[in-house]
């Protein structure tokens, strides 16, 4: 449950249907495992072939997950028939990115009606536990609504 | 030629090593083109696997060849034996990633003995021209030296 | 209460012996209203001289006073003797701040050795309700510890 | 010189009226001695009241000049008529502030029709030299054209 209302009652709908047109959300195997009002999860499984050179995986797929996490977030919230786009991102990386998989969870902190902030964490599970891994705080904006 | 000095001569030899142990770089089909003190270009071509919603490159890709080259610029300058490991970045996406090809530029801003702060850019090169699709200011932080 | 434990016994003092000397907070009237370990609030009344074009406090004195939060989040944390230093920010400005008087709050999100990752965020406080009214993530150093 | 053109011919009195309603700028001591198409130049010269606990410029001092100094370069390229908005900064600190004066320098990176970004660096003057102390880079955000 979340503080937001979509304004679009096929939000989940549309949100999905943007992500499985993410190609590189299918090459990294990531899946979008749950959408709420402003609050989107994805998930991925650890794939060697997405490592930097210690073996962890690498701070761009990292951005990857939680920036699509973050857009799809806002898209929950916008309109129907209005597209979200990625202004700027920054992500603060805390700790190895070691584990068997990851989720990345984002959520809206402010939506305005061209500009939305959201924040976004990636954890790590390894063991049963979740460890946070990356944080990002990034700024997304509304078009053709 | 630029306003950096190595202190390590096999500075290229060892970034060069690390690149090369990137798994997502080959997976990307990134290349590592240019390796001066403080400067570094990456280099890769579009495939469509790597692409966001609207057929550009996803910004996580964008992140991660320009986190590398902003990584590796700062490697180029840290004593042997030492290693970089990126805190932060924040990246600005300034128009779409298209383009038949990409090349990330960056630079050491500041180095320091623990922090140095890299600027990087990524270029869409298209018809014989380069367009500024993304600018990074990222926080490396060297260690083990 | 919070998450972290302090290293130091005497964090309080510390931090608030650092405001002390932090000439600018006395220029803008901020007062530490509160220190726990990883958590700071200042606080700060409205006032003309701090403002922007339209009236509003000034991004930079937002900044100000929620990086003075931020960096005293991270103190609180840090061993006895040792310093820290905001190595860089990013702040997003959410709404204008109108208000009769604001409250910073910062908190720690990953306290390390050496690199502690904060949060904070500038509140707004009108005809007794709070408004958010902008937020930050940070990266903290320790030094001399 | 820039590579911009501007498209209100009054670009530099709009921009140094706005300045003038800036009354923490005032404040600062701080004056507006540069305004050219997508970039402009703040100085200040050093005040004790403007400190933090080691007798340099506070960071949020700096983020406020380097942050005025982007949202003019960006109104020196607006349509008449149109105001301009900080949306969000990140500001690495890449050296203690301490000089006699200092200079924050601004230029346009990317003019869109809704967003602009802008990069910013503070320079700190001693014995006749500059130093680095700063870089900002920031999105702004044009209104009400």
């Amino acid at each position: 449950m979340t503080d937001f209302t979509a304004k679009d009652a096929d939000f989940e709908a549309r949100v999905r249907a943007s992500f499985a047109r993410q190609r590189v959300m299918e090459t990294f195997g990531a899946r979008l495992t749950s959408v709420a009002p402003g609050e989107v999860e994805i998930e991925l499984d650890f794939r060697e072939e997405l490592t930097q050179q210690h073996g962890y995986l690498h701070a761009g797929v990292i951005a990857a997950v939680v920036d699509s996490a973050c857009g799809y977030a806002a898209l929950s919230l916008a309109p129907a028939g209005a597209e979200v786009l990625s202004i700027e991102f920054k992500l603060n990386l805390l700790s190895p990115a070691a584990g068997e998989s990851f989720v990345a969870r984002a959520r809206v902190v402010r939506a305005g009606r061209n500009v939305t902030v959201c924040a976004g964490d990636l954890y790590a599970r390894r063991e049963g536990g979740e460890n946070l891994v990356a944080t990002m705080l990034g700024t997304m904006m509304t078009v053709g609504s």
